[in-house]
């Protein structure tokens, strides 16, 4: 067999064509308007969370003083040095610390932002005055008709927003205490959430431990299933584009391809991918190309032995189950079929050392985390992490 | 029956939002090439011939003094004044005085312009630098990749573009003589096309006598047939969105709706439609339409009881006709059945003064004008108007 | 330009493959059931109509004299010699003689026939047996479960079955009623339908008329509109495939390239097609077809300027009428035309020697009817004639 | 959570109807053509081995002594008491002793087949007259065009054939050698099949093993990939309907979940099931399920670490291989992971006791089989055993 040549005129990669700045006469009208607003609030979406659009995000953020939420998919999108303003992202309930910050909002400007991320019949009363700012006119429904349109390069259009907001805003009492309330649970996340001793593990034992090995040098692809809410919530990232996840239309399985993908892009760079027992058997032969590669991929599997989020909504709409419990699986002996390497986390005190351990194995390597999901029903309604920690 | 209330609420109309123009160090960047160039050309698309942005091309063109050519749907962008420069319009077969520019070219700008309007492989020899402006970036195909794409406002982009231009381009020798060429033709044209005496009448003749009553107060619909190439080569309009002509995928029968449509939408402004006798019987009843509404619609027949199109391509093809020929139909009595004023050309003198009658008519009415189309072949090649006039 | 060669191998015209009729034991079982029934119900369908089958048929309905009803496609399928016992067709509005044959059934027999042509919920009470002869097992649907399946050629089971009834039915007083009432209403409409003198003309005055004309020798080929209903309930054939009529799927517009279609598969027999105003007006530039073909067609046109049906249904939705209304037209100019003789009736007494007349001519004729609608709404109710005549 | 109650109807499980069989007179046809013939062959399709045919055609083959090859999908429907005369299956590639009988036939009768088995121009050459049996009208395309057709109920049209039959063929002298040499190649392989020594296996040494374990108490199911062809031509079945196996439009993977179904169907029944280690890993994860019902399935992997098949085509098409090599994986320990019995057969000698004792097993199994493709081109060409054996 012989390597034929290569035929066809490959097309030339161009840089993609830079568009200006929003005009600015529109600029400064927004300008104006958070100049009179009591309590505006910033939403970004995917678009936010672009290399170049995230930093100027964060000089606006630095000269306005304005609170802020995000979608799942601007992740990271949100610097440290702004952190106390961040009031954690919003997705699928509206029961966030974001979510009230929008309700209590008479102007919001959404960054980046498309409706598929979080749909607008959830957050918008339609008392806030409305701005979008993307490369993009909004794509209208009901639900979100914006007031005023920034389109054009978003950086551009948000270092001259900058430029023209003269004095950083002073929270309101309601906005400070959501933002004070907020701060108040990472801290008691972080003090504690360690000390949740159950086994099976609390997945905020988990998403505590998984802060510690995802630092800004790893790249995380998420799964969907019930983690993914806990994930989307309670771990946070300083790193624009540091965190794939997805949330309109994702599909079961995604993490561990995604990882081999975001691998093959930037070999230098470990990626993490997580997901549940059930997403992971749907694509885990992959494995088998982790492998072959040499991948320097951790995958996390948060093991019940169910199709957990499956359950609960089969539970709401047919008051019974069918067909979502499974296993148990080795899946150390799993990962080792494939000439991975396997871990199984098998009491509360050896999660934290496990995980580093297998942070350190230098290829593919696979971790199953038995949890608890007892307190999923939570998620559901007012979530105070009080409760729990 | 009673008027129902009506249910649901409708969406706001909200003005579209404004794009930025291009950023500046881009079109800076176009300016220069401009200024490099020997022989630039600007090729027009639909997007040109909006109202502003054919405002501000008539600023450009004024400054530059480059030569311009369009696709038919950018019919009208160009004015009277820059008419000189004006080479007509480029589609289907690449052998006009345009085409001849685009050849000609070392740097090409293409302005409101989309590849589904004229083929590119038809006129992107890829010899000339290529400049893409328009609203959107360029939808990338393999001849069709441009080196500098200005995204954002079309007429805030040209105007920018114009005040960068310091000095007006002396022609060149072969761009001189192609326009030159150009404007001899429509001088022939105009002299000689109303001395075409055969009947049935010459394609020009008939494109001659339409130029008359198709002044900037009328707008035209366009169908699709043999008679739609000789139009869009021939007649010369200075006003924007005045004339509605398809290329990429247009259909037959489309002109009456159409004509009907745009009436509705300025019924002060008189509209005239023009098919063939086989595309006007595909959509013909909507003379009831026009009958009942009382439009003022006067509709254009091409007769020559074929559908000589497609019987041009079914020589190419298979080298036989089938199913090409038809009628006779007598129109005039066809119109007057819906309660429409009917007329008929009857000989080679009649025609101008029964197009001018019909003009008359307040309300729909409709003109049956025999055509010889024995001359259409010369489309194809490389025809010069002094082989015909 | 040439004729080219005939490339490509035509497939052999072969014919169709014959079935075997359905087993014996199978007919035994139906021959046992008819032998039990009170009330048994032939229902014809579309394939009852095929002229093999309609000839076993017509012996079937000698031995056993069972009576019989049809849908609108199975329209010819009983013969004059059985006339007595058809209860007419049945279809759309469940208010026919045949439809209290089928309700008063305890066996239904349907032969031929597809759920498309006439709903099952419609007619099936459930109460009967149901037994299904077709060349195709049952399509089954919630309301069309049969019993036993007769599935084979159909004319070689009816003949079998034949064979297997060894006694007449001898009516109940219940089915002797419905079928005397129906033949007095058949009655009525031959004595008195030629007094309706009204005009726009009363719909059972045209049918009355057209029923001059369709003889056995001709052809008749039926859009959809409200005219379809009294034509399908009230106009007879007795002869199989003399009539092209459809209701489950039908288009307007069908009923002049039927036409077309028919006179070219059998050019020595004269086709008569209808239509209303509206469904004429959709395919009408096909008359330039049938004009150069010199097709022998007559078309009737029931002009009454509007879509009637479709404002019924308006009415009956939304309580108000939008985009229902159109003309006055002049048809028989319409026709001329094209060269079409066209003739239009002027008065009650003018109907029939004008329908004579057109009839006389030899190609193609157009004849424009008025008609006045008023009576419809009679049709959704238990209309008997005796209301109207 | 609650069993809610069973709402909505559940249509009525009734029997299938029965066709009757062909017309008689069209089988008295066929069974002249059969008295004429000199080199009569059946062909049979998926249909032919439904229960009631195949034993209606063994009757058949009994009174005619006519030869027979069948498809891929007819696996099974030959018993025997015939087996002298089946030629074997013939698909993919057309160089079988079934193709060779195809070739020299002057009448080829195919039962229950239908052309997606087996594409028609690779086996028809149009010399022979040609009979269509089956419960359907033929599907014409230009290659099957059959001259007579017997429509009906195939048991019932085979057992009236059988009885029109009234005196056996006399193989010709070349029919007699191809059948001779048939069974000379299948003794070879049962001879001398077990002493193909190398390791990794020769396909034959694993085909003649399987035939061991696949008695007819047994249900197999046959993935897609190289090993298909070796099974689909050397493998016999005496019971119809043992073997599932398609051709026309098969996706890798099915095997597993096949053996599932059919499995669940009757539990009685061990079920076999075979693939590629490719297609095992893009549905393995269901060996899950078949642990968690404790199916009673054994599931033989062959291993060549590549996607054989493929790896042959990219070679023919393109002259060099792409993304086709993987692996290896250690398929006893995958296996076990998921609480299943995990078998490798690790030399030539080891072969059949492995098998047995994964026989043995009561409950899912899997049995690693290494492979060697070497002589796979061979089964592109006029492979004769002898050159193996």
């Amino acid at each position: 067999m012989v390597d034929g040549p290569v035929t066809g005129k490959v097309l030339p990669a161009s840089s993609a064509p830079q568009m200006g700045a929003a005009p600015d006469e529109a600029i400064n009208q927004v300008a104006k308007l958070i100049a009179q607003a009591k309590n505006p609030v910033f939403l970004l979406g995917l678009m936010a969370s672009q290399t170049e659009n995230s930093a100027a995000l964060h000089r606006l953020l630095e000269t306005s003083h304005i609170p802020v939420t995000s979608t799942y998919q601007a992740a990271g999108a949100v610097n440290q040095d702004n952190f106390s303003r961040f009031a954690g992202r919003v997705g699928l309930f509206n029961n966030q610390a974001g979510d009230r910050l929008l309700q209590l909002a008479d102007l919001v400007i959404c960054i980046g932002y498309s409706p598929v991320e979080y749909e607008p019949a959830m957050w918008n009363s339609g008392n806030a005055t409305l701005v979008h700012i993307d490369v993009l006119p909004a794509y209208e429904e009901r639900n979100y008709t914006p007031d005023v349109e920034l389109v054009g390069d978003i950086a551009g259009t948000l270092n001259k927003l900058a430029q023209n907001i003269d004095h950083r805003l002073v929270l309101s009492p309601q906005a400070a205490e959501i933002l004070h309330d907020r701060q108040h649970q990472r801290e008691l996340l972080d003090r504690r959430g360690a000390q949740l001793n159950q086994f099976a593990l609390h997945p905020l034992r988990i998403v505590r431990a998984m802060q510690d090995i995802v630092n800004s040098d790893v790249t995380l692809t998420v799964d969907m299933g019930s983690f993914h809410i806990w994930i989307a919530r309670y771990l946070y990232s300083f790193r624009a584009r540091q965190v794939m996840i997805s949330n309109g239309q994702q599909t079961m399985g995604v993490a561990l391809p995604w990882a081999i993908g975001a691998w093959l892009v930037n070999p230098q760079r470990k990626v993490v991918s997580v997901s549940g027992d059930g997403g992971f058997l749907q694509s885990s032969m992959e494995l088998e190309t982790a492998v072959r590669l040499k991948a320097n991929i951790l995958h996390l599997i948060w093991v019940d032995n169910g199709y957990n989020m499956v359950a609960i909504q089969e539970e709401k709409k047919y008051q019974r189950l069918s067909g979502v419990e499974f296993g148990p699986m080795d899946f150390k002996a799993y990962a080792e079929s494939f000439g991975a390497k396997g871990f199984a986390v098998e009491s509360a005190d050896a999660l934290e050392p496990t995980l580093r351990a297998a942070m350190d194995v230098d290829g593919p390597a696979v971790v199953a985390i038995p949890v608890d999901y007892r307190d999923n029903p939570l998620l559901m309604g007012q979530l105070h992490l009080s409760q729990i920690l």
